[in-house]
């Protein structure tokens, strides 16, 4: 009897419990979709700052910006972490043209992040289309030195996640200059990561890891429809030339800085949780949707937890990472930093997946962790969240992993995203108010959750 | 011991099943979003055809177009269905000013579908902003007659299913004249159903019930960028007044068609599913979310299934309903002919919310019929469809209703519906290619399952 009592007891504790958590939640959500601050912010970070790659102008403004406002936001604490990054400019527009006879047809590129220059007057060989990197050992030195190498593997049209789409082809771009100079290449033109048939080149970052600076080879992307082209007329004619011209210059490392907020716990103040998004953004259009939603996103769910009037049991910090685009310093140096101090971070949260409608989250945690995730669902079930899976988190938190925290990324609907990825297009007009807002209410009620919650390991402790 | 064994041929005549529908719906999926045609259709309906308003010249020509595409197929019948449908003209563009002391300040509009004309010379008269039908009966004829009704509610953000948002204040569109007119007004201007600020007005239907024609006021839409401006002028000056001139016209009704296209049933002609969308649209963009995106999503239907090589059981039929939006009297043509000829219908299924990311269908059916649905839940999962709810489908599908066929709508994200609905930004460039495909592919999905496994009611009888 007294065993059914408690049961009784805990059962209508739980209803109890439930009910509070489901208004919470409803809170959340109606006071950033009424009465939110994510869209104006990232109206100024796009259209009055704009692109923001790590060592510009525009990042250095835009740390000053979001400290600024989360310095309004009368959060327990807000300071800058220096952090040393790269600088590569793109300098001058990039020019290139495919020579075929008579014919001289101007296609669109772009330089990846962290190429060199052409040489002096610009580069023009012959050009080779190749499927991937596992091509070159076959066709092998005698068909490619002297030549431009020419990627064209698309992004699979068949995969629903485009991220894993993207997976699937990001190996040309991110280390096909290094493997065609194995060969003697002169030059690598990527086909632009994008399921979409139009003039955008997407840049992005490659690397030629330790290949000696004078014996690097430019690297561009193309876009979609000018890929297209390229691939239609070497059939034609594969003794064709491609001619292109690039600026870009890798300078000297600059100092920058990760932008840190937090409200302090009121009962667990030593166990942090961390949500975030990055700073810095490629410079082709003004980074809105990678990752200026991100931030946007990071900073109102401190501001939404001030404003519902929710006081965290634990510390709540937003962190705006610089540097994730072209070499992940902010995300390494804050669990660097985190690390020296023996913090204890139990949770991670990173939106860098753009500003679309939520659909949920992915997480890289322990089982039990996940079962405990997997017992919320239920709340947002109202506000059509669905998605609640292992997997992936996010870039700048990846450095915080150990046994113990639980790291996850939010994930927005995927289908546009790469639309727009490291593109001219990524621009403010591209997010929608109300799914951007969706995001920052859906990253605040999973916050909400860790916080009242705690994570499992703590809960088996104290119980 | 029988009974055991009998349990294993079945679990393993499930399975087996389970497996050849994972195999189907991936084949629809990937033929989707490999080979689709739905985005081609769509950009002829929408870039060559246009605005396709019922009795216009536009909505004539979509129905040669779309009958000569699915004679392409290869379907077994295709025709048309003659159907009587009302014709209203905008005319010459629409003009309102704001006339405030020495300001004349223009401001977005366009005529409500059905609306009559302003008076020759236009409109002017004091305005007065309310919140809804409800509030006229308090103001009373004493504050109304003479001027001009401005219903100004607006959606209510914090819904998150925008449909349901939109069904909260579309009342003040659809009944706002008719209301006003008893109180003396001269006419009604109604803020946009959207959730955007911005200067685009969007039309849509009214009513003006039995009320005699010449006793009918004419009722126009403002945007909301131009509703907010207008109200805001109203607080500081009640006395200002408004202009609008429109020129709109009800001619009489003329001749049109509903375009169906069949596959006959292999094993159960008789048993009759349909899909579709409306062909019709309204004249200020191109209609191409609302409802192009249905009519080339169940065009695709049905080829999908020929492309993958599949054979219905039962006789598919796609169906593109002409006048849903100011009349429904295709939809309801249809019913009335299949009743006439004893057709049984089974399930019926309708996009007509956009063509945005597909989440899901609503379901109007038995409890037996929804609980086989759910049992199909999981299928759907590797697309990212999770929505299977009870509710309503669609408005052209409705009049099929009765005590046996189960109705479905396609729900996809309705984030972004509201913000091209019946406006002139209901644009080609406005729909993203993959999330079209993703819904036929899901679509297809349904149509496919409910081919093989029949509705419930059907199962118990042969059975």
């Amino acid at each position: 009897m007294k065993k059914f009592l408690v049961l009784i007891f805990l059962a209508s504790a739980i209803s109890f419990a439930q009910s509070n958590d489901e208004k919470q939640l409803k809170k959340v959500y109606s006071t950033s979709l009424l009465n939110g601050q994510s869209y104006a912010w990232l109206d100024h970070l796009s259209n009055e700052i704009g692109g923001r790659l790590s060592g510009s102008t525009n990042a250095a403004k835009a740390v000053q910006y979001t400290k600024a406002e989360l310095e309004k936001l009368g959060l327990d604490k807000v300071w800058l972490q220096e952090v040393m990054v790269p600088h590569w400019e793109r300098g001058q527009a990039e020019e290139a043209y495919i020579m075929n006879g008579s014919e001289r047809i101007k296609v669109p590129i772009c330089a990846l992040g962290g190429s060199v220059a052409t040489r002096f007057g610009g580069e023009e060989a012959e050009i080779i289309e190749v499927q991937g990197l596992e091509d070159l050992a076959a066709l092998g030195e005698e068909k490619i030195k002297g030549k431009i190498v020419f990627y064209n593997r698309p992004m699979q049209a068949d995969v629903i996640s485009t991220f894993q789409a993207y997976g699937g082809c990001v190996d040309q771009r991110y280390g096909g200059a290094k493997e065609a100079l194995k060969y003697g290449a002169v030059g690598v033109v990527v086909r632009s990561m994008s399921l979409r048939l139009d003039d955008y080149p997407h840049t992005g970052s490659m690397s030629y890891g330790d290949v000696a600076v004078e014996d690097r080879i430019p690297a561009a992307a193309i876009s979609t429809n000018g890929a297209e082209l390229l691939s239609a007329k070497l059939k034609k004619n594969p003794k064709l030339t491609f001619s292109f011209t690039m600026h870009c210059k890798q300078f000297n490392d600059a100092v920058s800085h990760n932008v840190i907020g937090e409200i302090t716990g009121s009962e667990f103040p030593n166990e942090i949780i961390i949500v975030g998004g990055h700073l810095d953004s490629w410079d082709l259009g003004d980074g809105s949707h990678d990752d200026g939603a991100g931030v946007v996103q990071s900073m109102e769910v401190l501001r939404l937890m001030k404003e519902t009037g929710y006081k965290p049991k634990r510390t709540i910090r937003v962190v705006l990472f610089m540097n994730e685009e072209n070499g992940l310093r902010g995300g390494r140096k804050y669990a660097e930093v985190a690390k020296e101090k023996g913090e204890k971070h139990i949770f991670a949260l990173e939106s860098d997946a753009g500003g679309f409608t939520p659909r949920g989250f992915s997480f890289d945690c322990s089982d039990g962790n996940f079962a405990q995730v997997e017992s919320w669902r239920k709340l947002f079930k109202p506000y059509l969240i669905h998605y609640f899976e292992k997997g992936g988190s996010g870039a700048d938190i990846g450095p915080l992993k150990d046994n113990q925290i639980v790291l996850a990324g939010l994930r927005p609907d995927s289908q546009r995203y790469f639309d727009h990825h490291h593109a001219a297009n990524d621009t403010f007009d591209a997010v929608n108010k109300r799914e951007l807002e969706l995001g920052a209410a859906t990253m605040t009620s999973l916050v909400y959750l860790f916080d009242k919650y705690g994570t499992v390991k703590e809960k088996k402790i104290k119980g």
